[in-house]
């Protein structure tokens, strides 16, 4: 049986505040509000949630969710044992017990479906049936949830019901502002400000073709890809095609466009 | 075996009455009809339930339906023990042996189809046969079946048939008027019934745009998560924004009408 | 291993003829033909084949169908026990065997290819082959098969074959006239003639729209309920409503239109 | 494990031949050639190959086909026993080995692709490998393979594939004439032949309404219920209307018509 | 555990060679390049791959590939064994460790996705990973990977993919020439060279229509069929309309064409 | 347990650098950022980090995906064993545990959504959470995770996500130029470079056609089949119509023009 200790966050996440989203949070801790992060992808959601868990010193449980997570991979099953069959719960029925955040990552991708299960824990009651076992596990008192969501990839097929949504406070996140973003990249590769901000210039020139033939911007991760490339000995040029084009786009013209803009920025 | 001890609801739930429905449940659960609770998200229909388990002093039991479910789920099945398989009662056969009002929340969501497993227990018969064990069960003379529906999600993929809806009697809610949404947010944040009256103005606001772009309401349950954001010390405008205007919609021109109307509300 | 005892109807059930029905289930019976029972939602099919199986004094094995329902679910499948995999008959099975009536009831909602298990019982050989089990069952003599089937969901998706419905004798049911409907409505709920009169003509009321905003009629079983409903000491237009009027739709005019045929009924 | 006496065809099965499909059966069965049975549903075509199994004297084993039927149905599986996992021969593994004819029964309702395992065994080969069991069985001399196989349900999604096609010698059954028809009617019922041949007059009626409302015509086996009731005192109009047209069809128009021919035949 | 010796090719199947196919077979398994082999249902494929492996001394594992085809009916799974789980190795596994010849049959039924299983030990890696088991097997030097596929299926859905595709070297079949065809037919069948001739003849106005109202030709297989149904003592008329058009078509118009084909032949 | 070990790349498998490639990539592993590699069919990607893993001395565990894989046969999953279940580590977590680079090969195989639960191990976190067994891996610091993917596949079933795509760097490959692809083929085969020349000028002519009737390109892989051929003897246009024609399309339009173009090159 895994205790709250095991999910500790030991050493301090770096987290840069891009606005007061740490002290509402706090506030939306404290009235035990579940919790809902939205934004692009790489942003830096993930590193919120542990940040925070590791501010308020609980415990942080984590489920990437996918299609095939059904209600079960959530809540628990049953095992076969040497003795006959035997439960173990899921990660979301072990952080209720344990008093844990449990953080349900890109929860579009989990069936709106299986989600249902989590609603009498987002609600005044703060249970979680265990249909299957017969037992109604009542969260432990510094439980929270907390889920992160990319509105652009909202469809009618993966979209999160009202009556889910209406169970979250909501942060917005988005990428930073550019010399917030520059100081990031430094502080996460150790290379030099003024190199850090001209691939934070050719992240922008690319962030402005989303809806032009770019589903989503360049993230911020992606900048610190290219700039350790560089730490590595990389020529900026050969580190910016590789980190930061390559892998976001197959579209040949705009590939070229951003090649351009490498030659103009580090040309 | 759990027993009917198990599932009483132990403290009485705060619930405003609306309208006459306590008393027409009373009539509806005396003459043992199947009940259909309706309306919109987050308007109190799960905390009726509770409500009334509690008044009747009847056992509840509560079933999150979801798209996985299967008849099995409801019904009960064998389990591998380490004597062999082993029966083991779903929540509906369990309501249906120990007495319990049996509650299936969202039912929609699950498969229609799963839910011919009902008809019995919801017509004069009153039983409720397990094919795979060869039993049937008659249902305790207290067994009573709750489900809740929101009528908003009605779609040819998702609606209930003719043949399950014709085995209930139905109670209609809808978000309280703003007297008493205001002495409700009021009676669960604590704060002054001035701000809470804003508050429920706001959502107002919100809800007037269901059908011009929101598919769903501000339900009294985001009004309270705001009221609960400023009772620990958040500023109204950023409490509205986090807790009833972001989790509800994407909409960039929804987003502003609505933190267009916290100003002249909060400003 | 259940038996024929497990299955037998202990009492009368309630039934009012509405035509000679009986005697041509009787000659049905006699020459063991499978029967269909077709017709709208809640007029009475399942209590008929109650109360003829009650009258022939013959066991009764209902199953409730459903789109999960698989082939094993009808004839049976290996369990695990401590001695290893163990054969337990499905309730299709056992009704052959013990020489019962075996009721499909809703079998529209059965995949259509699951059913052609029952063509070798429903046809001269009267057998049913245990593929999984190497065995072939040779079916009691009293065993008869019977189904029913509501034509009003008849759609591509959803309708009998014409091999499996070239295999039964069929029964057409429908509403009861208004005489014989008030008297049950009487019968089954104890209210006076006149009232019960005035819900059956509000239940034709609502017929009259099938077709024209309601995907079906409202049924006597709804009628039943209203009666119930105002047993217990509810005002007649609200059992109404309740029981025969929110159930069966969600659209807003059609409950205008009800409500006011309840306003000049009752009013 | 089953033996072929466990298969054996006990009484001579009653047919009538209708032309020379004897005699071109048995040249099929010397030559072993897989053989397909096309034809409307209840024309005979089960009970053909039941008689020539007992004709032939070899042991039959009949497989309702559907769409849940996967290879391991149709082959074998691994089953759990005290002492491990146990092979068990699935029915066409069991009839390849005893020399049996293996009759795959609405062999359009299986999945196409499933079918693919019988490819081995109907061609030069005979042999048919169990992938799962690492075993390749060499069918017994006296194996045949018998499918059937409505060409009216034939469509795009529910036809078989040429590479299955091609396997099979082909019989072509259609309803018998009148007089033989009659016969088979007064054979099967004990009727009068007047009231039989009046029986199918009404039938021809219906086979004309094919592909103008009616899927299907009524069946041998329908005129045969009809009689039946008769024979155990139902007015044959009630008879005519309860196994003659309400089973095969929904549509009033339909239903008018035919009962409107009712009146005209036995009126 | 099986051996090589298993699955030897006992005796030399018959094959009747069209062009440089076995000199071309034997180069491809020299350089033990996988090997693609196209052309219509019944042709022969199946039978040139066994006489291969005869010819060429190397063991035949054939795998009728279906849709519901897992990779683990290929590759191996685990079994409960009295002592807990044991590993079995899938046909393909089995394939490459004895050093047979695997023989994919109708490789375009399985799901393409499935497949890529094989490439492992289509490149110049020739291993196979069990991921479930972490085991890398290394493919025996006599291991060869055949696979065949009927371009005439080829769809949207049912293609292999080019990744696939590119990792064999292709063989095209096709019906041999009428001489060599009667050849076949008589050797197979025993019966006369000028009757013989009379069946191909009718294959070949079978063949051409083959797009204008037929699916696929009439196969070499169909016709060795009609022949020996001859041989046995049926009329020429009779087999022909048995074997070779009845199977192929349910078209009237293509029955009539085709049997006035026949007495025009036979007449 | 497997060993490091038991996945070494024993021998230096033979590769050709078409660019700086290597040090980019030792670059990116020295970062530990997530590579993918993009290109055609048979261009060498698979080989290319087979390479990399000898270069590195690093063990390589290779997936081939597909679309049955669920996140269970990446991650792991609970056995059965003697003594009760048992956890086995799949591919992708013993590769975190042992410090491999982990090469999944035709990603865009696998379903996107079951690619989640490769985001914490492709991000600052370097974890992979166990859900089922309740266990957060912490990466090994040699650990890299590899993906390969064909763009000319990209569909919209078929694309990475955004959220995927942006956890790597991308090395774009392409078929090698002609005078290195003569090289890469006369290294493998063995034949002259003449007559590879000539091989790689057919390929050309392919290449050319693609997007015009071909689907791909006729790969590397292909030039080397067919002069592997050769070097068993076989007529250079006999290989080139069985290697680099047949295998890749079924349509007769473009086997002319490519038999064609065997002539005028070989003839």
């Amino acid at each position: 049986m895994p205790t709250a200790d095991d999910f500790r966050v030991r050493q301090e996440p770096f987290y840069q505040p891009q606005d007061k989203e740490i002290e509402l949070y706090e506030a939306a801790y404290a009235a035990r509000l579940p919790v809902m992060l939205k934004g692009p992808t790489g942003c830096g959601k993930s590193r919120f949630v542990e940040h925070m868990a590791w501010k308020l010193g609980k415990p942080l449980i984590t489920v990437a969710c996918n299609e095939d997570m059904t209600a079960a991979d959530l809540v628990g099953r049953f095992l076969l044992d040497a003795g006959g069959t035997r439960w173990q719960d899921g990660p979301l029925t072990l952080a209720a017990r344990l008093g844990a955040i449990c953080y349900l990552d890109e929860i579009v991708e989990a069936r709106q479906d299986t989600l249902v299960v989590i609603h009498p824990l987002t609600d005044h009651r703060r249970t979680l049936p265990l249909d299957k076992k017969g037992e109604l596990v009542a969260a432990h008192p510094d439980f929270q949830l907390v889920i992160s969501y990319n509105p652009g990839y909202q469809s009618l097929m993966k979209d999160l019901k009202q009556s889910t949504k209406q169970r979250f406070a909501a942060f917005q996140f988005d990428y930073p502002d550019s010399t917030l973003e520059t100081a990031i990249v430094c502080s996460e590769s150790g290379i030099a400000a003024d190199l850090a901000g001209r691939l934070v210039e050719l992240a922008q020139v690319g962030r402005r073709l989303k809806g032009h033939g770019l589903d989503e911007g360049i993230s911020t991760r992606l900048i610190v890809y290219a700039a350790r490339l560089i730490g590595q000995g990389t020529a900026p040029a050969d580190a910016c095609r590789m980190a930061m084009v390559r892998p976001i786009t197959d579209d040949p013209d705009i590939i070229d466009s951003l090649d351009h803009a490498i030659g103009a920025i580090f040309g």
